[in-house]
């Protein structure tokens, strides 16, 4: 396990994926460009394999792993993307996972984990971070080493940094980066990467939004109460270590509500006929809620598609 | 507009393509496989530009317009993915298009073809059939060069044939290929790049079999009655020209029912995590069925992805 973020190590991530996952594309947007008034282009990173960058992270911090962490398996705490990126990198490497999820977890997600292989439990918390309390403890009386979600340098290398060069490469005159922002793997690597160069604006649920009250009180909120949401990928406290990379880094965090994201879930279909999960669409939700004025060209990150189909009909307004 | 179809005219409608649209991934299908006895590999053609295949034929098609379609505009008629390539691939080469569309038809596709600048007229037939008829004699009326969705060489050279070009190059050991069949365009460029060396499984609704009755028959039935189905894309006759070139080289016609579409809608979201339209699903459909039995690796054609949200609604079983 690394214990810094360095440029070498995200350059090293990123050579270690190319081939593993697709290079997922970037569409423009005619229907943002318009409302924002400057050229803006989604990342479609919700077409990677496992249905999320996920993978990128996962697969990366796995191939670190330590003999004792080979020898005795891994544990890890997800709401649900980053478990089914663990158990398809552990099934690669060869290595036994077992991975704690909420009880609230996305159906799809849940059986996507047990197919590729792993030992799934499911929590008796809805919430996040009760269900990663507990998930330590039982790892820790397993005798299983725990890794993070998104606490991780790995984790960030390879979740936000190897993406951010990805970008980088994929619209070169892009100024600024719409990121969602859970624990803050993906946003701390990305933020790493930029170092500042370039605006990065986090994208929260109202109703969980660690990185803001972070930023205000001037240290990591790594617990809050858990929310009811259908995006399960942002929901809960950020990590101490991703905190501390963004602190510097992150130009601002847009909040936005459950029926933002929802209305926005539905743009994503109706405009770019791409289903995605509500957490992707936090993202667009940000640019949807006029609270994003943009100076310069944009990438918006849209970052899963997992979503059964009972979030689907409540998505739909339907249940 | 080509008067026949060669390897070569295929080949130099892939190399126009290439770099213009996306090469769609391939995806192993460990559900498909297991139930098959067989690899079974996804050809995603759902994520391509415009949300379908379509873009492949229109694009070239209207690449090879003639000085006096360039100066009239083209007309065509679709259920909606060939109206949208073609609303596309006339702003890119600057032809002005009108399309004539069913009064069935699905609304973001409508709205889709609509946003690319595209005149387009809605007919008061629910049926394709019935919509083409009237199509065909308003572009007489108005002087305007009319495409054939399907029935156009170039139109089968391109949608078809370079699929199947990027399929065996992606998937080599593959022996058969699942196809959905309603006009034929596709399944026809296919059928003639195999040229009968590989087995080709056209998928249809049973109640719109005009490729299994014209099989049946020995000659084309270019019209059926309209039937009420969320898998537009596959309703209707065949063409004459294309069945010329299916009759001796598609292997078998499998068919299913609406149940089965829309159940094999939700298996693709649940299994892959991709909603796709429901006439893509046909050949997922026709796995499902047991009716295939496959004596060899197979690529799964799943071609479009553009649908509602109030079609979604109807697919979830919830309208």
């Amino acid at each position: 396990m690394t214990t810094e973020l360095t440029h070498e190590r995200v350059t090293e991530a990123a050579a270690f994926l190319e081939g593993r996952i697709r290079r997922t594309p970037v569409e423009y947007s005619a229907g943002l460009s318009e409302r924002m008034g400057m050229p803006v282009w989604l990342k479609l990173e919700f077409l990677q394999i496992t249905g999320s960058f996920k993978i990128r992270g996962a697969w990366w911090r796995l191939r670190q792993a330590s003999a004792a962490e080979r020898a005795t398996g891994v544990a890890t705490c997800s709401a649900g993307n980053h478990g089914k990126a663990v158990a398809y990198a552990a099934r690669e490497e060869k290595i036994r996972a077992t991975i704690f999820v909420p009880s609230s977890v996305d159906e799809v997600k849940y059986q996507g984990m047990v197919a590729l292989g792993a030992d799934v439990q499911r929590s008796s918390y809805a919430g996040y971070d009760d269900t990663e309390a507990w998930a330590r403890q039982e790892a820790s009386r397993l005798g299983m080493p725990f890794i993070s979600a998104f606490d991780d340098y790995d984790v960030m290398a390879g979740n936000g940094g190897t993406l951010a060069l990805e970008c980088f490469e994929q619209v070169p005159e892009a100024q600024a980066f719409l990121l969602p922002v859970g624990g803050g793997g993906l946003s701390a690597g990305f933020a790493f990467v930029t170092g500042g160069a370039k605006r990065l604006i986090g994208c929260q649920h109202e109703l969980s939004q660690a990185l803001r009250l972070s930023l205000d009180r001037g240290q990591a909120v790594t617990t809050l109460p858990a929310v009811e949401t259908l995006a399960g990928g942002i929901e809960g406290g950020i990590g101490a270590l991703t905190f501390a990379v963004l602190r510097d880094r992150i130009s601002e965090v847009v909040l936005v509500s459950e029926d933002e994201i929802r209305v926005a879930t539905c743009w994503m279909a109706e405009e770019h006929q791409y289903w995605v999960e509500p957490t992707a669409a936090v993202t667009i939700a940000a640019c949807l809620s006029g609270q994003v004025r943009l100076t310069g060209p944009a990438v918006v990150l849209v970052c899963g598609r997992n979503v059964s189909a009972g979030t689907m009909s409540r998505v739909l307004g339907l249940r």
